[in-house]
């Protein structure tokens, strides 16, 4: 049997302890899969590693244990009330392999701080006897950083890291120790990952594949299949408005406008390719605390039709972060570990259909993706890519 | 330069109106040409009729003149204030062509009636130097017709058509008369038209193609990317609850229960195949005279994701029937003239993606119906089909 | 101290199983006073029974206990998980003092039947030494009787209930029952209950107060302050269509045409009241099972301003029937008993505010019944009624 | 005959413009008195001037003429097609009567704009022989001052409007000289107009009423019935979350955060004294030119029941913003007016019903503003006020 690890950047928060205590329920038969995207027939060709197989680990720099994370969710009602207590022992368990994460360091990223990092991986990767090892990011959002040249130069990345200040996102230090250690990474966040230029030849080097960023789970997604309905009819899109209420830990996180930049950004870039021209209207995401583990999105969208009538589309999204956005996990890590063992290097344009943001291809339409995800899966295993 | 008809069943109804118009002031620069599906790129290799070859005839028992129909639109704000009246003299021509319909014959539709539904059909191809006429059926709503031998029986039919008593659809007997004068149909209504049964000989002798059924136009419209979305998604459809405010002719139409109910069949049909799966729900379509010419639908989506979360998806959809349809009316005609050219016969699957309950086809999904088209219309003209 | 009984009609239903747990709960500290319009501080002169002396007692035809009840509102997330099992002993207790309620009798009510009614109200009167008890139909909404003598005519009811064949509804048995026992009487559902007209001289001779009927807990409750917000801006509305999706026990009992009709008459008749014109559209109940106790409604508002401008208004509401309708259970009892306690005898056109069909007033704004309420709860205890 | 004056500072913008016409076309019997609040039977004792008494003058700096003002009006549909025509005479009077405005000067307010602005109104009250005339500030909403000494100390504001270099709102400009013209003025926006402190001693010398502020037209007043609506249901609300969307011009204004602020400060101050407790949740005023004169608003309410239970309630208003405001100018106009008449001094609370930030008083609730609106117009006129 081959078991095959995910690492999680960010253990112990709600979509990680949703996907931990998850996969835990799937395999049991405890739960059923629901929301897990290759569980559908259309992958049955892929030879995906099952849920069953996945073993989790991760850094995180909170101290909440998972267990308290898990029964805080069920409380909220995101988990079923009985599923914390069911799985307490496994919980335990992956807990004691958890390991401290990197801080925000103010004064740079330091190359014990990399090393440290790679050597958890390497660790676990023995310990647990894997096949391999995906690395998913699924920490805060980060703020967006300001230009220096360890960000572009490989050379200076190196330097600064012996130097001890190395001005990068925490999240491309655990992307710089993902791919030495061999691991391929999913930017499930719209953090920066190993998108930082400086990090490209080593992503050629240690010869791995990465997908990303910003998982697509909630008012995006429905965007996706929306901008190209009205594409597809010829209808001109006059204004887009959305508003994000968010009251999740990622919501708090957003509260600062320097976090809540990026994520912006990474959610407004669709709506113009799919729409073929630009369109007016704001995009809110506001932190609302007492929503709690569930967010609503409002969207209003005012449109022109033949002789330039005037009408209107609206919809609200209420959902819960943690249970859209866990299965993606399990099926990001599954596809990614198929990607690896095919040999791929690099972004992997194939699984668009996870992000907003999609590393490698400018499709953000979703059908079109879905295409060409369904299309890389049925695809046998012998052929080269 | 090849002129291609255009005969509209219910030609002074608000859609004919607003197709009409619409596609005068297109051919002027008056207008442009949003809403206009066929005048994408995708279609430029499919040397489509133009808009401005089109010429207009029609049927119908209303007496309300074109131009009088026009101004009553402009009012309602449904076409630009100033056109009806530009064009008054271009709408005055057309209405001068237009020709009685047939009334709902309560005791039967009789050989005499269907023979002066064709000769109206031959004399506007040879009175206006027509290359081919595609029949448009955008009358009212029918009640579902009770099943009678002259609907499956070929020769039941026509002796029950020469004995005066033929109870079959109306909309069918204009779909008789069309396959007798060799013209293409498209039933744009989810009225019976070219499906009765006992037509289907009748195609193949007269080797023409039609389209059908249901406009695509509006609530129908957003669930086909919605609901695939759901499937792609894994994510389970629990209820989907539907309802549609209507406020035009058609409104009053399906005031009466037994002519809603082919309406209603015909949205609910796509809904189970798109989410492979049954669903609960109610689907309502209300008539609210104040409404005027606008409609507006609410969709109440409740879904469940990974570990049973429960979560919900709503929208409102605010729109003008006749500014939606009138486009596709355009697009229809010009896409199943091409099909005629080409010698196509019998239902055209490819045009699923205009209709609530494609003829031909189980497909409702409105990326894979729009994939099918586009790659039709990329096939070059010389090919056999 | 002054214990009074409160006697639930459907008593292991889902509200009867709210309130009597929140009386619990907010006893002992357990629980807030939230949706308890009677703790505000308005009521305070009143001087009302406390909450923590309120009894339970009641009948039902079902035979899930209490404790079952109340574990099935917790699992679905309408009580907090943990309410049930720490409040089990004294459910236990309330479950013992709970009696066999009278079934839908095809062939007629019987004496025999009201008498066992009515013994059971005075057995737990006496059993628990209370002052006074208040009787709360919570029952199912019954389908409207057609009509027949023993409804208009005392003395044919009488006649009727001797010879077994009173064709009356149970709602009626029952306030027939509670008014035999000198118990205030309070018809929180549609049903006829002491709106029959037979019982009017009971009533007089039994000398208690009664209040009704059909709680406003919902879309009824919002309609009464927009209504009277579009009239008193003077505000023309054209429709107002609302659609309501119950997925609860009285959602199912309403997907019988029969029984839902007078639910849409009781929520109807207070529209035109408060617009002060008549209006369109539609008023939907419908049965959506998947919804559990959840419901959810849309109203869409078209209306007209200065110089005929059209606008909207819409407005979607998601509650759970239970935790909206318990705290009014314990209101009204407290309420009615301090009518009774003040000699009030008849109907109480005081807590209008309760009611979408408030009996003795045609009053349906939802401030204006604030105002008759708390003046009234203002009067000290020794004004003469 | 009484004819009353009507001066509207922005008197060629959207709102004025509307007002104008509407009062011509009402007094004509063109147009009907839909959303005239003072057309209700409750305001009959009140013997208020007829709007077809109110005679019309005002400042602007705009340079479009009122009739253009009116053409766009009703390309937009705000206002009927033919009106602007079937009044163009008596618009072009009213423009003649129209004198240029004050710019916001950088430099400072000096003696002789002031001078000039009361000269504008005094000469209008003559040539139109009018009994009184009423002040109502239309115009754009401004940035809010920074405090400065001749805001708040009348001799240190005469001081500076003698030295060219008094920096007081254009708004309390305006205000200045209609109280130095003994005219009593409404502020319609959430300028600060006769509210700066400088001005209470001038109010009090010129003896005369105002009424304000910022007209409540929308989405506040949707507010001002729902919130109370909680409150008295003793329902918890945990966040309120607006979106408001403007096309039209005061959108373009706001869409300068410095002018947004007012006008965002003045429609969440009522919230939280309606609730009795503060709330959580964003307030956005959007600008998105493409909506033109409509503008829409979100909101949603997340609040608790019993024993904790989470539930939501969401509305959209969709409407057009001159529609909504011109009948309540109309109303203010007559209603000041009459204040006057009877001898009021300073700010009006009896007329909060209309404002978001009413003067003179708490109050929010509309149904409460609206009784003491009521009350008021019921006095009989010789009672002393």
């Amino acid at each position: 049997m081959t078991r095959v690890g995910v690492w999680l950047i960010g253990a112990r928060g709600s979509v990680a302890t949703t996907a931990v205590l998850g996969a835990l329920a799937v395999r049991s038969g405890a739960a059923g899969r629901t929301g897990c995207v290759t569980e559908r027939p259309e992958f049955a060709p892929a030879r995906l590693p099952e849920i069953g197989d996945l073993v989790f680990g991760g850094h995180d720099v909170s101290e909440v244990r998972l267990g308290k994370s898990a029964e805080r969710l069920a409380r909220a009602g995101v988990l079923p009330a009985h599923l914390p207590r069911a799985f307490a022992d496994e919980l335990d368990r992956t807990e004691h392999g958890l390991r401290r994460g990197l801080d925000h360091a103010s004064e740079g990223v330091r190359r014990r701080d990399v090393d440290r990092l790679e050597a958890d991986l390497r660790e676990f990767a023995e310990r647990e006897a894997l096949e391999r090892v995906v690395v998913v990011d699924l920490s805060s959002t980060e703020s967006r950083p300001g230009v220096r040249a360890e960000h572009t130069d490989p050379d200076a990345l190196e330097a600064a890291l012996d130097a001890g200040t190395a001005r990068i996102p925490v999240s491309s230090a655990y992307a710089y120790a993902a791919l030495r250690a061999g691991c391929p990474f999913v930017e499930f966040t719209p953090n920066t990952g190993p998108r930082l230029p400086a990090l490209a030849p080593l992503v050629e080097r240690s010869g791995v594949p990465w997908a990303g960023s910003d998982g697509k789970t909630g008012e995006t997604l429905v965007k996706s299949v929306l901008a190209p309905m009205f594409a597809a009819r010829a209808l001109r899109v006059r204004s887009w408005s959305s508003v994000n209420l968010l009251g999740g830990g990622d919501g708090a996180t957003l509260a600062d406008p320097a976090n809540a930049e990026s994520k912006i950004a990474s959610k407004a870039r669709g709506l113009e390719h799919m729409l073929g021209h630009e369109t007016d209207g704001p995009l809110h995401i506001d932190y609302v605390p007492d929503l709690g583990d569930a967010k609503t999105a409002w969207d209003h969208v005012s449109f022109e039709g033949f002789l330039g009538a005037r009408m209107t589309l609206q919809f609200t999204w209420s959902g819960y972060d943690s249970a859209l956005a866990a299965p993606l996990v399990l099926d990001l890590a599954r596809l990614t570990a198929r990607a690896h063992r095919r040999g791929r290097v690099g972004p992997l344009p194939e699984l668009a259909f996870f992000f907003k943001d999609p590393a490698g291809t400018g499709e953000h339409g979703l059908a079109e993706q879905w295409r060409t995800l369904t299309s890389w899966c049925a695809a046998p295993e012998e052929e080269a890519e």
